[in-house]
């Protein structure tokens, strides 16, 4: 038996990220309402002032904040009203001592004004004076202009992630496209003798294919587009076909499967001999996910990953790999993780860092990480569970109570 | 002024939920790749035994564990090998004792076989024999049958929300289409005089509408289908127009704006006159997002919602309101929230249940939420933000290191 020296996961994505050497991802401009779930690849700089005039955030009279105090509601101030303004014209006029001004919620305060006091405190004593109860302070109800955003002020970093309230953000200021960055393309190899079709009936010794099932699932919602799914039997004509193929319209080509000694061997040789410089990772030192495969072709630009059979294994590799390096290369923010306590004790394994399956549990006001155990191959323990903690290699492992960071799946 | 009482969230929630006297979720059946991110309308039963066959988890010899006692490195026992298993095929032999069998990973275990010895632990003596350096106790390395899924067991919950793995766990039993609720559609509507469409310029006092952008990418992205969006003068005849025929095609019709007296009491009008029984909802005791308006129309089936008209008060409200609705008719297991530790002080507002925006800091292996302070109607405290909190009416406000759950946003 052949013995390679395996990396750590830390060893893996570095040497992955270094090699390569091209742009993984490119831009494109996009509309803001499709710009969601997508992550900026630019820089956003507001090109005007938010608000641009200062604008009332209530029903209700402009005033000079100095004209109204001492106002209460036994012993109001008397202003002239001058103007009442229309929401989404201008005012026309500047308020002197002694003046006011009728603004509805969103309108425009007039030059000269700096508060507002709500209609509630104020009472119509004739078409031209109303009676203020109540002593304002400067700024009060008014949202200044610019105190939502200034013009030139960076509004949205490169590498942020598109949410509802960013696509508002856009709109604000009048933005209707942006540079996001592009979706990498994606082909997915499911490889093993044993595999038969959704459709077709397993016979006894053969099982259903999943990878390409759940892989897909995980990429299409992770922001990648997947270009083409096969279902291969363990050969390495058939394996070398597929991978030349996808190395011409696909940024990444994962290959899960093979996870046998021998067949693991055929994907690594298949895999480094379409490539140029080829395969540098032969295991990484985690649990699951020893018998993973990283490699790149500089010709083509394509990232070939050979992932575990398992697809509990393959599913995790993929998170930690795979999305890992487009969230690297987008320059993202680290993901929020769940902070929770050890329900029980965990060992780790040793010589590797363990990825741990936890279920998440409320309790008293706190969450509680209970670890699924179960053999990797197994899918029950994937779907039971909300994330995976991390238990490092130079750990005993984690004891009950400890605090750990859960990544959510 | 017309002094309308105003609902908690609860008795608003529980006011809408018992409205809806129709379905307001129907469901669909798709396949399963297409399921990512949506909520099955059943429960699933495993169709099978998952494993059908006892599984190798390693390449090696299957045994029968009692005939490996007392083996050890410098002690081999002999076994007499009687059938190599290939992937993908049923096992033909029974394996006696004295006997073993090949089985690469993934291979089916032969009957009479309990345990597997990896192939690192044994040494080919001859063609038919090899010698075992290990003891392994029964069931080592073997997945057994149904050991990850029996027939007929409950696999996955109505409600569940479908990730990569409950598409790979229906996938391993075989099955290829689910029956998932639809999305329901909806019409977005936002109204004011001071709203100028993205491409428009806006002139002094106009503003460009930002909720139609907002409201839609959160829709899009929390599974509802957008049929329609407006942007509005605000004039009766125009909303009543607009409602009539969103209601006509939409589940639900939000309007958002007429936030000023006024036009918040035309929205009002429109929405109970179009429908029956009507509006029984006209106001929430609550900070950002009080001037909220509920009413259902029985006969076309149409939930209609006035929000504010402040974008991120808006953005709150259909979170708190049009989400929760869709999440509590899918029997959705409760969203995973995250503890953190208040970084200062918060007053509540008095009377009125608080949604507080908070940051979320990591630091010192916990999480601080930052309060993100601002008026209502600022869309930089939204896109701050990583979610919210809620402070409770009854409450004072919330202290310095408070433990908090984050509702991410």
């Amino acid at each position: 038996m052949k013995l390679l020296k395996v990396d750590t996961l830390e060893e893996a994505r570095k040497k992955l990220h270094s090699a390569v050497q091209w742009s993984l991802l490119d831009t494109e401009e996009i509309t803001i309402q499709s710009s969601i779930d997508r992550v900026l690849a630019q820089d956003i700089y507001s090109p005007c002032m938010v608000p641009e005039f200062p604008r009332s955030t209530v029903d209700g009279y402009a005033v000079i904040a100095k004209d109204t105090m001492g106002a209460s509601d036994s012993l109001p101030v008397f202003l002239d009203i001058v103007e009442e303004i229309e929401i989404g014209y201008p005012s026309t006029h500047v308020l002197k001592s002694g003046q006011c001004a009728y603004v509805p919620t969103g309108g425009m305060v007039p030059e000269g004004a700096d508060a507002m006091v709500m209609v509630e405190y104020s009472e119509l004593f004739d078409e031209v004076k109303v009676a203020i109860y109540s002593t304002v302070s400067s700024g009060s109800n008014i949202i200044s202009i610019g105190e939502d955003r200034k013009e030139g002020q960076l509004m949205l970093k490169k590498g942020t992630l598109v949410r509802a309230q960013e696509v508002g953000t856009l709109a604000s200021v009048g933005i209707e496209t942006v540079k996001v960055y592009k979706m990498p393309t994606l082909t997915i190899i499911s490889t093993g003798d044993e595999l038969v079709g959704l459709k077709d009936q397993a016979k006894l010794g053969q099982i259903h294919d999943i990878n390409t099932y759940a892989i897909e699932s995980m990429a299409t919602k992770q922001g990648f587009k997947v270009k083409q799914t096969y279902v291969l039997k363990d050969e390495e004509e058939l394996l070398q076909k597929a991978v030349s193929q996808a190395m011409e319209d696909s940024d990444i080509v994962v290959v899960s499967g093979g996870s046998s000694q021998g067949k693991k061997d055929i994907t690594a040789k298949v895999l480094n001999e379409l490539s140029q410089p080829g395969v540098f990772t032969h295991g990484i030192a985690l649990k699951p996910g020893k018998p993973t495969i990283l490699g790149v072709d500089d010709k083509s630009k394509t990232i070939l990953i050979g992932l575990p059979g398992h697809p509990a294994a393959a599913l995790i590799v993929f998170q930690l790999i795979v999305v890992w390096l487009k969230e690297t290369f987008e320059e993202r923010p680290k993901n929020i993780q769940v902070l929770a306590k050890m329900e029980t004790n965990v060992a780790s394994a040793p010589g590797r860092l363990t990825c741990q399956l936890v279920k998440l549990i409320q309790s008293n006001g706190a969450y509680i990480a209970r670890p699924i155990l179960g053999k990797s191959g197994l899918m029950s323990t994937l779907t039971e569970s909300d994330g995976y903690i991390f238990i490092d290699q130079n750990h005993e492992g984690l004891n009950v109570g400890e605090m750990v960071y859960v990544h959510l799946l």
